[in-house]
């Protein structure tokens, strides 16, 4: 029986762990840059999708060990997203998690700095690992093609268009499957590449990471709409709910996760944690 | 006897030619990014970084087909550089090169995405090109660690950082070396690295470059301290030309320069183009 609380807390003491062994330490010059870097990767986030990594590569029999760079690497890429995605040219957020943003604590000019330089560090990290060359090729190849105009950046800016023009359900259906899914579904393949899946798994492992990002996405619509939050569904054209019902968005985040399962059926090893971590996004309530 | 100008344009057709065809299209969703992309990367720039790279690697024997995806790796770092450093919050250039900057025609946050796309897609042509794995290796390990915060980053934060504590030469040298001479020093490793030459024709390669970056970064101060150009020196901060005469200036370049000819001469192969465009460093009026 899998307690799902401690094993996120396990997986995310040997991230945190891992990232600060891997980032620039605080009093290494430029000093503010190194300082702004850390506290944006260092600032409460649940690494879900550096967890889901190190789940995939578990799954088909990997160590931590193999799928630890790539974990990293991926959560460096979202903390920078998430940087650049607070802006005052973007979302204009003064605070997250509780906390001034990035460019309220270190100003904004450091702000698109740090986020450029946690981008070039994730890439460096996966080239300056211990793996096979073939498996950074191949990591690096995932990386990039998930962080660059076809996946995140693409989804972001499609986001951002939305302000001006409304989007349909199929516009909001891309958006959140490059700038969510994308992300989640490079984080399981990394694991399972590193881990030496088949290409079977790798595939089968990202179908699953997919429906968990567009569930995660869903999910975060619903709770955004519902509560006195970050942003309301007002705020955000492109949240499901200006084109969903309440219940239509819980039913597609439900058939995400039915999809995801069913992936996860497909491949042969231990899947427990992935299972478990899929059911934590449908019934998040934060 | 090398005709430099026809030197010159010849590779850049083919720099040129290359990235149109490592560049999504202008009609691939998101267009607006796309777009900005290319606006950016075709707006009439020198080339001088991707020309070193492939200068480089023909000194060593290696063809331009070796050196040509590095070397427009390089310029996409170069370009999405130039798309942040012009941000509001940083210069707040309304132009550059007579044209109007990327977030003048794009708009800030295109602007922002649009540097971060051309980062990710740096990494992902290399990792994707079809050279041997360890040389692709190499050559995002030598990108990664000039783009990041040790790098061209780093340089830049300490270049933002000077309009409110004016450097002292020391600084001033810190700040040119990274914002500028890190980016020549790896497209010319890098040339060389794709071309298969020696560690020690890195090495002496590399030193070559880094003294053509400092040679060209003063170069630059002197003009635009004395042209009515682009920003006066009052302007900018770490302009050497703060803290030594024009006299000065033009001798740590010529010393520069003499410090390029002489790391060549160490090199065992055909530098006469890589002399050509030191001299060309040193002696440009714009």
């Amino acid at each position: 029986m899998l307690n799902l609380v401690t094993y996120l807390n396990e997986k995310r003491q040997i991230i945190d762990h891992a990232l600060d062994a891997a980032m620039p330490a605080p009093d290494e010059r430029p000093t503010l840059l190194h300082q702004a870097m850390r506290y944006s990767v260092f600032s409460g986030g649940k690494r879900l999708r550096p967890i889901l990594c190190m789940a995939a590569s578990n799954a088909i029999n990997g160590t931590d060990d193999n799928a630890i760079t790539p974990a990293i690497a991926v959560e460096l890429i979202h903390s920078y997203t998430l940087i650049h995605d607070d802006l005052p040219s973007m979302d204009n957020d003064d605070t997250r998690r509780g906390k001034p943003t990035v460019h309220r604590k270190y100003g904004e000019a450091n702000a698109v700095l740090a986020g450029d330089a946690l981008q070039a560090l994730a890439f460096e990290i996966l080239a300056d690992s211990t793996m096979p060359d073939s498996t950074k090729i191949s990591l690096i190849r995932e990386l990039a093609g998930a962080a660059g105009s076809r996946g995140v950046v693409g989804g972001q800016v499609e986001d951002i268009a939305a302000i001006n023009v409304p989007p349909d359900a199929d516009t909001i259906r891309w958006i959140h499957l490059h700038k969510t899914a994308d992300l989640f579904r490079t984080a399981v393949r990394m694991g399972a590449i590193a881990g030496n899946a088949t290409a079977a798994q790798v595939a089968n492992l990202g179908q699953y990471a997919e429906s968990i990002g567009l569930a995660f996405q869903i999910t975060d619509d619903i709770l955004d709409a519902n509560s006195g939050g970050k942003r309301s569904a007002i705020d955000t054209p492109s949240n499901c709910m200006h084109v969903l019902s309440a219940q239509d968005a819980r039913k597609q985040a439900d058939e995400q996760i039915v999809k995801a399962m069913a992936a996860l059926k497909l491949i042969d090893g231990n899947t427990i944690p992935l299972e478990a971590i899929a059911q934590f996004v449908l019934e998040r309530t934060c």
